[in-house]
């Protein structure tokens, strides 16, 4: 992790980033993927992966299956960003389009796995796949061993999940602060009512973590479970903090991870004098909506 | 290094990222800085070391100090900017203000080094810094074993030494291009001329590289034998690479990584078919630059 300079003077924190926007293919979600396709048997993998995704989780996939040399094929709405689907297919994946939106896309490549006898690899409803994630919270303790809290970003679950076992098992007194927009803090209500409900959700930056979770996600009772505190932040918050850590650190990120700088920022008080890992989870963000949040007029 | 799906399809070749702006400090410096700190006798060690810069150099000796536990001073020109010079002291460097410009700072801190019986630490004319900075030619090579070439920024010359002395002795078949911005290609006029001589310069986006070595540098012998090709580009192109590697990559860089880029754009046909590595050596780009670089009105 780098220390930040200029989070710590404005928070009174000691702050680390964890630039895991750094990572291949721009976001963590190489990892969770990677785990899982490791972990499969000889004739799992000859058989070849299916996931669907038109972002992070479909490049994941798709490199972690060039790693390990197994077939993958991504089902692909066909609205999707003809860019991401050129990413996803340059990498080697075999890219399937289907009409309709990402749900349908992720029922169609459910059936075609179950039908075909193939492993559908979910971007969070996966032990391996949070275990993967897991190995950030490996990282971040190697790296700064005497962490007070660490601010991790929540859309599925998988990541914070992930890093929360890893560190309520080797370090219990670590805090974990789950974050959110405010316009999508969908298993944070989950959280709240103690179980899954229906939750209104808007527009946000944080892309990567928006939708709705599986009612049944084997995240939601990680979550429940290990998850300390909680902070939400609005989307002038989130914009902010991505002009903030292009001034500051010379990167781009992208919203899901301005999630967590923005909800260390909101927080600030309650952790003076901590030391506080912000995991940036990944920098794929759309140039045109990064251009527009750094402007001078914003 | 990572695979460049954008410059490759623009240019023909396969295209690597060295992605060294993601480095700590934010430049290579801190290779070479290391590297000397490292081989310091324990006495040495113990007086501590100097050196004079406002940028790159002054941080990567800052931080590799740091890590040796092995105190420093660094000289700065008093009109450096208040935000470079917080981020030597935050990383617990001791700096030292000087009246005048940048050579007063450099003249000022070998006079002292001298004096004090200290090691002064040149950010190029130095055998130890340079095969520091060759570790990244060993790194390049490990990751892609196969490169035909690489594009690497000349200033002083330290970079491309280290880097070219490493592959030249493990893979002399891999060529190496230097690249220049034309408002400051003084090592290249050197080159031409066979000697050292005066060389206008003028404003360039790569400040990382602008200023005249010392005359009699070692890397001017280093850069005369092993550098294979030479490619000049223009402030325009150079703002043009600033802003594709944002776009295409999500990743700021500094001025100076853009000149590889756009050297690699420009020689781009030559090396058609090729397998070839672009060292993006830096991202510390002043935001407000970046920000009008990337501006749609651009």
């Amino acid at each position: 992790m780098t220390w930040s300079q200029a989070l710590s003077e404005s928070t009174g924190a000691t702050v680390f980033l964890k630039n895991e926007h750094f990572q291949h293919t721009g976001s963590f979600k190489l990892r969770g993927a990677l785990n899982k396709v490791l972990s499969l048997s000889s004739r799992e993998k000859e058989k070849g992966v299916i996931a669907a995704s038109t972002g992070n989780h479909g490049l994941g996939v798709a490199y972690a299956a060039r790693i390990a040399g197994v077939p993958a094929a991504i089902y692909v709405p066909e609205t999707a960003s003809p860019i991401k689907v050129r990413g996803i297919a340059a990498l080697g994946a075999e890219v399937r389009l289907v009409s309709g939106d990402c749900l349908e896309a992720e029922l169609t490549a459910k059936k075609v796995a179950a039908t075909q006898d193939q492993v559908f690899i979910s971007p969070y409803n996966d032990i391996d796949v949070i275990a993967g994630q897991g190995t950030l919270g490996k990282e971040m303790l190697e790296q700064v061993s005497d962490l007070d809290a660490v601010f991790v970003s929540v859309g599925g679950g998988g990541l914070i999940s992930g890093i929360a076992g890893y560190l309520k098992a080797m370090k219990p007194n670590v805090t974990i602060v789950g974050c959110w927009p405010k316009n999508s803090p969908i298993l944070l209500e989950w959280i709240k009512a103690g179980r899954a409900i229906d939750v209104p959700e808007f527009p946000t930056l944080s892309d990567a973590t928006s939708g709705s979770p599986e009612t049944d996600t084997i995240t939601f009772p990680y979550c429940q479970k290990w998850i300390d505190e909680t902070v939400v932040v609005s989307e002038e918050e989130i914009g902010d903090s991505i002009r903030l850590i292009a001034e500051s650190e010379s990167s781009m990120i992208e919203g899901s991870a301005a999630v967590a700088v923005a909800s260390l920022i909101r927080a600030g008080k309650a952790f003076r004098g901590k030391r506080v890992g912000v995991l940036l989870c990944g920098r794929n963000i759309d140039f045109g909506k990064f251009r527009s949040l750094i402007a001078p007029s914003h």
